[in-house]
């Protein structure tokens, strides 16, 4: 019997791999030397029996190890990074970021592209005219060490295994098993040469995780893989039962970011600002990756400082930097032309969004991609003009669809308009951060 | 997603297929639009959540439908085969189709190679000089309308799915798992046009499965899939806890059922005749297998009637027959011409066997093939002397090693010194056959 039909055996009866027949796996899959036939029903043993936390572990310094690691050793500052599981509306990276390096702290960030119901951050940033992530390592190393931020997307060199395997378990219907999400996740963000990392970690309707339980396990599995790294952690479980602030598509919520940093608010007909849950979390994150640094005394000294910077204006002028940086143009960015509006059907209380659906609406404007080759229509996007508790009338308008392709609207109509539920009963509104592991 | 992928999710999800579904899958893999990396994690999926009856037999037809029925049409008598599970030793195929056939009842064998540590027919009738199993499907017909009996192997028109399948299951540890097996073996058979069939279920040592009351969970499943095709079926458990008769090895085996169809024994020095198991399980087989034609009134008439054929010499006659037909010649049967024997350390009584180490000895000296591409030596294999139950002294032969390479002798020697258990205790005979469901 070949090694790794052995090896497939060994998992598929629930016995613990070895870290070597784990890695030789990985490595020799990588190499194509282990076809994808076998790996395939790898993944599917593992999706069934699981992995003990010393075979992740085990998995991701594989995968970390089917590459490079970006050589940050001319960096000597504590760098700190953020992850989220993904949402709509999720932007925060957009704030966070410049925050974050404007109190002088280096923030390597490599991000993905949307895919599925939910945005990327790569996407957004290139929304603004110009602005190119497609810098080299050397040239993104570089970036830290002058401005302390920068963006770049996934290369080949960083966790080749990673980028195989993943097209593989989308193909395979292996995605959803928390050992390789974590290997996934934390191999990539281990891999940047990173010392400290924020999760925000989702739960809820437009999650990948539906339940807050399910996050804190996802969360805390990330969080021993880390600290078995030696890595600086920790995670926020917070709510994606409702979009993340007033936007979501690429080129609007760059939008929403740079009126945020520019210290506006958009306080809508129910008397809150459309922009608080944003800025909110972003303070919080930019705040705790501070904190992780070990600079500040406590978290109500760091939360302070990250204000300080968003309120005066510092942070605004440290994205403006990384737009120069990038080349982008933000004083061009381009806003969608046309809109639609979805209205409530009846009056009382919204008592939930189907996240996802505003996700996959969102698709079929273009805002987001359905598969990777799809092509993504900048200024196409929803605006929400109210939130979980919120009392409606007939006739007030829950949706605005933005775009310059109105010919599209009609196709997200549907889905728009079955993804929220009014009910005559009042309703508590959506608690945002629901907890914090450190 | 892509179909393919909804099934395996499926699956995955334990939900029960829907027949279009499974047919689709293995249609579309046959014809190379559904690549091997999404099957074995489908065939992954089934290992752990299994099948459901319906599902099963579904992935049987589908199995069928990937390639063409024999067409009997023009051979009206009820046709009947024997499946056997496999095991070491295991011949009956050699004696009860010509006992069968010389009844008048056409028995059209479409016989595998050996694979592992249990043998095949095809390569026990290659070890004849000249005999030809390469027929095409026309000439193969014709010999069965002429002749009741004729032998050939699998071919690339009959259930071309299942021979892609068993492939990609064998590296990617699938092979076990009782729907899978069971569409593999019913769909080959019920391919072969058959109106019957008998299975030999073994369990043991040296069987695939090693406990009785899982041999009789396949067989049950068998039983029903065959039945749902309006199939007559019966099924009998057998041990392999030893090997069968007096020798495992090709041209040994022809011999042994040569003698047998002439109607000798070989009484051994515990009293016993070494061919009584063959010829007994030949006989059962061979009668249950007249018996389920409907020609018989019970089942005493038709063991009868086998006893008869096989006694009078008429097996013999229709062997020959057969031989001729397929250009053997049976008279030059080639023997071994070294010999080697292993004999017990201790007095005491044989407790059992490790039958499938003794298969792994065989292969060892080439009598058996380790992967597809192994040559046979067709002289090779090894002679039982004793059975469980006998009383044997220090220095009594246990095994004799015959081939003509006796340089290979060695490397079989520790597996079959490893291969039997002595104590000082006495032990009942073991069961040859077990239980019958029909």
């Amino acid at each position: 019997m070949l090694l790794q039909t052995e090896i497939i055996k060994k998992k598929r009866d629930k016995k613990e791999l070895e870290l070597q027949e784990i890695d030789y796996l990985i490595q020799a899959y990588t190499r194509g030397e282990v076809p994808d036939y076998q790996m395939s029903a790898w993944l599917m043993a593992v999706f069934f029996n699981g992995m003990t936390e010393k075979e992740t572990f085990g998995l991701t310094k594989s995968m970390i190890n089917s590459g490079i690691t970006v050589d940050f050793s001319e960096v000597k500052k504590f760098k700190v990074d953020k992850h989220s599981t993904g949402g709509v509306g999720d932007k925060t990276s957009l704030i966070l970021g410049p925050i974050v390096a404007a109190a002088g702290i280096p923030v390597p960030m490599i991000s993905g592209r949307g895919l599925g119901h939910t945005g990327g951050t790569l996407d957004k940033l290139e929304s603004i005219p110009g602005f190119n992530t497609q810098l080299d390592l050397e040239q993104f190393i570089d970036a830290i060490k002058e401005h302390e931020i920068a963006f770049i997307g996934q290369t080949k060199e960083i966790c080749p295994a990673d980028k195989k395997l993943y097209a593989l378990r989308d193909v395979t219907a292996t995605v959803d098993c928390i050992p390789l999400i974590c290997a996934s996740i934390m191999s990539k963000k281990l891999a940047e040469g990173i010392d400290g990392l924020v999760l925000d970690v989702k739960y809820g309707s437009g999650a990948f995780m539906k339940k807050s339980k399910d996050a804190a396990i996802l969360a805390k599995y990330l969080m021993k893989i880390a600290k078995r790294y030696g890595k600086k952690i920790s995670a926020y479980i917070t709510s994606m039962n409702q979009p993340l602030g007033r936007y979501a598509g690429n080129s609007l919520e760059v939008f929403e970011c740079v009126e945020i940093m520019k210290g506006k608010t958009h306080i809508n007909k129910y008397g809150y600002d459309s922009y608080a849950d944003t800025r909110e979390l972003s303070l919080v994150l930019a705040s705790e990756m501070m904190f992780l640094t070990g600079k500040y005394k406590n978290r109500e000294k760091s939360y302070a400082h990250a204000k300080e910077i968003l309120d005066s204006g510092k942070a605004w002028e440290k994205f403006k930097e990384l737009c120069v940086l990038h080349t982008g143009n933000i004083d061009k960015l381009p806003l969608p032309n046309s809109s639609q509006t979805v209205k409530a059907t009846k009056k009382g209380y919204i008592h939930s969004f189907d996240v996802e659906r505003i996700g996959l609406a969102a698709i079929k404007i273009r805002a987001g991609r359905k598969v990777k080759e799809d092509v993504i229509e900048g200024t196409a996007g929803i605006e929400f003009h109210c939130k979980i508790g919120d009392a409606v009338n007939k006739g007030d308008i829950v949706y605005t669809i933005h775009g310059n392709n109105q010919d599209l609207f009609k196709y997200a109509l549907p889905d728009l308009e079955a993804s929220y539920v009014v009910k005559a009963t009042k309703v508590k509104k959506d608690k945002l951060i629901l907890n914090h592991f450190t």
